[in-house]
């Protein structure tokens, strides 16, 4: 199964893909989808859609999963946000997939072992789960982390049904 | 030049159009793009981009307008609001059109004559300016109000650059 994890963002979008076999995990890709600050918001969101499409058709993720957004007092920030985030959660849908969505807590629970893990563990415990790979920075490793938290999740629930 | 105005909302996404000639504006098609909470957030932004982008199949505007989002205190409205914009904003990008945003308080102020004006009176000066007009509802109404606010911004433009 070919997962993809989706770190949301209007200026940097994160994405990383993994394929489970069993239990374990290789990693296939990752990345960042940027836009310009300068371009106006909808031009911005037009440029996000189409990088994120084009890794969807170069790959052909199975599983698709996203960060659930903390909401915080920046209300302006949050309204960025959504919008990147509402063209995040179409893509996956354009192409057939349905869309996880996991709590921050619950990845770095996943993936670190701890739901207070700060940006630096969950980096370190996904390049000791996908050795040699080279990371696009930040963005690119919190969504390796949640396709790995995916895998985990969907893994388990496949085990569950076949017991 | 056809104009059309959006209304944005994860439930219900209000269209309007109309053709303006000169100084005078014609109703062309107004409605309601509607999703169903019951389904998942991915499915739900599937299925407003889908109605959406057949309005703009069918109706070919060649300008678009959207409002400008409130942001209040309510974190996980706004979120979910700016989702439903974030699909609102990317199919006018994607059918190659440049999207005006205006604020609540300019529109009504353009159409209404008064920034603070209520819905009810909205309604009614958009009613005055096209009527006999059937109306799909309070959301539909005011995207026809944007969609009136930008043609007068435009046409005032327009004017400006022949005189």
């Amino acid at each position: 199964m070919r997962v993809l994890g989706i770190d949301p963002g209007l200026r940097r979008l994160g994405w990383g893909i993994i394929d489970m076999q069993g239990s374990r995990l290789r990693h296939v890709a990752n990345g960042v989808c940027e836009s310009d600050s300068a371009d106006d918001l909808a031009t911005r969101l037009l440029s996000l859609h189409r990088q994120l499409s084009a890794v969807f058709e170069r790959y052909a993720p199975q599983l698709a999963a996203i960060e659930q957004t903390f909401v915080n007092k920046d209300a302006v920030g949050t309204l960025k946000l959504g919008q990147a985030r509402g063209v995040a959660l179409l893509v996956p849908a354009q192409f057939g997939l349905p869309v996880g969505e996991y709590a921050p807590n619950k990845v770095k629970k996943t993936v670190v072992g701890v739901g207070h893990a700060d940006k630096g563990q969950i980096d370190h415990m996904v390049r000791m789960q996908l050795p040699r790979v080279e990371i696009a920075g930040p963005d690119a490793a919190d969504a390796l982390a949640i396709a790995i938290c995916h895998a985990h999740h969907v893994g388990a629930q496949t085990m569950k049904i076949r017991a």
